[in-house]
């Protein structure tokens, strides 16, 4: 079975809470939980870390790296503001996959830049809580 | 059984052909007979449309209306330039997911700006041929 | 009596079933026989084109240069992105009108650019159908 | 009948001295003599005011709040540099037509950007004294 | 006893008519009024002066030179295109404070940049009526 | 009594130490015990938090979230960086106040770009400690 | 004897009293005074107008055009932002002379754009009250 | 014999007719009949091609694919607005040539960009007909 | 002896991991101990810090105020995005050299601009483990 | 008796040959003779320099450090690319005063920005031959 | 027989020597050799030039405007920086052709903008040292 | 021993008399002769050059590519405008450091970049003569 590590960037602990009209009410924990069970169909064993600091972010980055054989990450707000993330992944070199819940080209221009999306493989956004099982599926196919 | 139109723009043609360290060595063609399978799995009946010109695909996004549940396009090249196609889609009123074979962000800076992403219900990017196959997953979830 | 070629772009067929609150809910027919009458109380005989295909839209200015005294011309989406239009409408040296039936200058960003304004004499925007009627006014005023 | 006040910007006064080529040979009191005997035909009792100074058009358009029905506003220069006129039609909640003598797209880059338009029902320019025609035209329609 | 010269911009006299949505229901006078009173209790005498004239406003801080200790301004759209209302400020060498009702950053792009807010003591915005109780503080703390 | 949460952003804690020319000479810690008697004199109960981290941050407004009716936030250098912040302040639907204590449009080019002032009730600036107390008088009108 | 009229735009009035840096410490009557005489020497009859309202200065051109042979214009904070002066310098027809007393290159990057040089014969900045005498000599060579 | 297709883009077939003191006086079937004689001398045997249809251009290129040895093409307008013709140059990996026979960098601001310049072999612009027999030369060095 | 804080940025722990052909084989550990016993011969008594945390390196930075001499900083990504980093140097008044392994001016865009670069002393990039050196070198010239 | 070194840059060895609707019939020696004698006039002694190396020109200004009082310069095409020039000219601290024959600024976009004005203590630019003598009058002002 | 001077510009004495990926194996002096040959079967007298000064190229084409009929330049680097040379093409009034060994529009984007273009007759790009003679071809078509 | 060039740009020659405050009170001869004895003692032979011409320059990269193993470059202004020395340093292909004595990213915005930055090596800025000293170091651990 691969492992799979799916990171959740700042703000994201507020699902369910947060502006439901864009993202929708399912708590993260819910999410995740449907993952898990979705994810172990496809072979892929998961684990999930959350935070809102941009350097546990990379820390995490960098633990995958010796534990795991892929990456699905929801950066949010940091998607568009982060080097060090991007940097991150380049160093782990491991298949990671952009992901949004929302649709964030619908939204203000300074979400349409990411830092991310060019060292990532894919990129998948827009379907709420699917777009991370679509993200798994990508995964699974380059791994 | 839910009724989904897979169209594609420019060059997809020569998919197979063109550039394949890019694009892969599928033909659009067995693309899209192994789309129409995977499609019946998961209840869509799919149609299949592919011309290299602009108001080509706005005349079949039309056609769509009237006939399909939802859309998955590839715009290619027309991604980036085509303010009709966006409007053809706005129009239409069904939900559209853009998708792409390459991961388009770690590619020119022109084919960073989507006109059609704001107006679709999400995008897929960077998996080869799976990206369609997640953009049914994806499509599916919001029909 | 003049000629006047009344020449509609992409998505343009769609009047009365697209956006109605943007573009109202008069059908693209019932528009074109009221102008035509309207056309004749100012002595001016009309002829109708649409296409969504821009190398359709630039082949029928082309005719309207042997066979018209001028043009009318909604060119939607093609205002935005077309310098062949552009250049269409210089090469037959008929006076253009350029129409729109929404404000453009009211939505997107992108909008606001139109590569035809300037070789065209002059424009009328934000009214509707009305917006046609007064081009024809304004057309009939340079003739 | 319906009110209309028609206000004319910065070196209007001087048409028909000014720079003829551009803005032709009629003085704005001809111009304005025309447009209240085809104001008349449509039913439109207009009102006319003419300044150099912004600020006096922004009065004008308050006093047009109680006492018409609509505006038609050419504004010149002040089209493109003020935000105060901009904010003096969202103001007074009046339909308001901007109106320009020459196609300002085919003249310098800063004429293109109009920081009324976006408040405006609609525009028309390009037609000399024929504008202010068409707009009176536009503006019956939507009152 | 400190006096203070209070300046409002173009439009601000149909405050309370004005898109009540942004600028709430009260009037320019009972704001005035209102705010005399509270002045009083800070110990500062305030002079009013509105105008939609550039130059009448560049004329009243000309003469708050002469008669005041400090002034609080809303320049209303000056703010957003007038380098003659910030020299005016420079060359008067007062403590200024701009105010703003709504809050400017979250309206159009254009209303982001302010020509005097670099030559003003602060800013305010935001709060409504209480945008020139908050700057009143303000200037008595630097006074 | 209503509770505030006064959050400080990065170098914030050297206040009285840093440059004193821009920021003067009072240290954070007497700043906040003049706000709290202030703040209660107000009828608000104030609570204090500083962090030279974003995330930090990030989590003491998700705190706030829970505990507080509204917040006052000096954010510091990441004001002009940070689309987390402005996304945490979104989430939390507490209304908030942007405060600084010079006048950042006096500043460097950079620093005029603010992404948490169009999330924000208002602002307040240029008023060294006084923009805090200002900040609370404007929070309190809206609370 | 030629006929010229010397315009000062906003805040000229306060010369010799602002900013005494950057603009020196004459006052314009005194500079007038000087310049009258010098103007005489040089068989120009010179006429003075200051005013801190863009529309009178609009209006001062318009009666310059009958009245005098060339315009010395020191248009201060309108050369950046008014469209309506370049217009009036264009329609008068008369030789104009843009004038700055300071070096505006070395100021603000908003100073560095004119809207008036363009339509005027030439320039001259930063000689103080020398740039107005330097002016009349070149406006002389070309009268 | 090396097989080259000559393409020729949208408004070419109107050369002769349109803007003679740009284009000049030749009509494209005359040019057409005399490159194929001097194409004949270089070893070169010419097949023609022109649409003012953007996917017929694309389509055309495809057919060039398999049918010759290289491509000579005058993208006209498309070339400043094609993605899809870049794509199609970039897919067919033949030598192609960009022709222009104007000189595009004396003429608008958006002509001054090519799509694609930078996936062809070289550009000849600015010597009417003699621009595609100069191309001719040009790919005959590269085959 | 002069003590010298050498503080690294995000994913220098990566270092002899992450991408070789960019940053070399030598881990973080063997630089720093190389570097010290280097800064001994020089007579500086060198500190290490490294952290993923942008908001840790502020705290550092805060901490090298009180017990250092000078500072040498590798801000790596945080370089690029940190306005905190930049502001913290700023407070500290201490001698700053900023540091690169590679040539940023041979990559992507965005590593162009350095925010931390106009508050440092000077800076020294692309000689990989010999930038520290040369920083420290240089840092020396300056205590 | 003051010295002043009179430069001329690239191509103005041409003058009176050169694009004479532009720069005039005056070849540079005969404006130089009659400069010459104006000078004296004024009390100034002229020496003149042309070339159309940017280096000499900057030996040239090193040169006239030592030897003269002031300087005139004409920088022609180098004044929009030279950052070598506006270094030779703050390096050796005289006045020196930029001259133009043409009014650059109703010339080509690129000639507007001037690399030496900032660091020149102002300049003259439009009236031909007579910018030269007036920009004696103007350093005479201030040496 | 005509006359055509042959310009090269800045670093193309290393031809052959210098990036033979980029620019080819042949040394300047074998292109010239061959050229001169080429150049008399078409019936031009070919003179040449080469400097990496900017400066000196100025002065070969004011040398080439009384002893030549034409000039075929290939300003190498200052092609993108010099504004001199451009108004020394102007200057001298002969039919000019830009000529470029590799294909400037597919290297870095400050290889884009060509000063010389817009003021010569055409350009040739992309074909090594067939481009000269392809510029020759072109040259004699115009003369 | 290896052999190194040592360039100095325009100005540098006034160096310990130019702006003193900026760049110290060393003359390029001291700082010649200290660095010569500092180079013997790294085992590096160094030859020295100064030009305030760009084309002298780029010809003393040539003749280093002959003659040395290295270059120290300190091209001052042309830095920011030279495309001619960065294909000379691209075509020597010798490893180059570029060196500044003032900290350029502290001042106009015009100096940030650098056209050889991206083809050299590594860089030095900010430290004065150890600049150069440093810059010596670092060729020295590349040769």
């Amino acid at each position: 079975m691969k492992k799979v590590m799916v990171i959740n960037g700042p703000n994201m602990n507020l699902l369910g809470v947060r502006e439901k009209n864009i993202y929708g009410e399912d708590s993260l924990d819910s999410i995740n939980r449907w993952l898990r069970e979705e994810g172990e169909k496809l072979g892929l064993e998961l684990e999930f870390f959350q935070s809102n600091h941009e350097g546990a972010l990379v820390d995490a980055l960098h633990e995958a790296r010796t534990r795991c054989d892929g990456v699905v990450i929801n950066a949010a707000a940091y998607t568009h503001t982060s080097v060090a993330l991007r940097d991150a992944i380049s160093a782990i070199r491991l298949p990671c996959v952009e992901v949004h819940l929302s649709n964030v080209h619908a939204r203000e221009e300074f979400r349409h830049r990411s830092y991310i999306g060019p060292v990532c493989v894919g990129s998948v956004s827009g379907f709420g809580r699917y777009s991370y099982l679509m993200a798994l599926y990508g995964l699974r196919s380059v791994l």
